[in-house]
């Protein structure tokens, strides 16, 4: 594609993404995890994020009402656990509609006559 | 979930929709459609957009060499039809590819033990 090519395809497929790390990290925090732990977790499901992201998002969406907090000391050092609430559960169910309608869409579109 | 839970599912809704018109957008100009055509049908896949955001989107993406633009005079009035390159539909597989890629770290994340 060339190197334009690749930076219209990068933006494109940014895009794309915008939104997947809220959906994940919601389905993912239903077990309570801290930062970099939900940064593998992420990773390892192919959702690769960076903390620079994640950080602020995790404080954003415990703002909202999506996640709690809570601080545990019992381990080598205190870490900052995230668990997604029942109004977070509601949210994800409702994101992860919305994605499959997306695709339901596309499957349309791509057995459209052309 | 109140009037400021429903602010904040739908603006997570509309990050997770970002990158869906574009994909769409290319899918469905596979076959030459003008504007408004574009339009309706987008929103008979299910896929809801506003003019506001979609003539800007065609120009754009013409720009950057996804789609490429003629005008036909033989209808009752002059219209612009947009058509996908072969630039533009390598660019829909990618993207379709990230969707799906997405998908499968969702249901990773959804089996996983909670």
């Amino acid at each position: 594609m060339g190197i334009e090519g690749d930076e219209v395809l990068n933006s494109h497929l940014q895009e794309i993404r915008r939104g997947s790390v809220v959906l994940a990290s919601l389905l993912a925090c239903r077990t309570p995890r801290y930062g970099y732990g939900l940064l593998t977790t992420l990773a390892d499901a192919g959702l690769l994020t960076e903390a620079n992201t994640l950080y602020p998002l995790l404080r954003r969406l415990e703002g909202q009402g999506l996640l709690t907090s809570a601080w545990r000391t019992g381990e080598s050092r205190p870490r900052k656990y995230y668990e997604t609430t029942p109004l977070g559960i509601e949210t994800a169910e409702r994101l992860h509609t919305e994605w499959l309608a997306l695709g339901a869409g596309y499957t349309e579109l791509r057995k459209a006559e052309h």
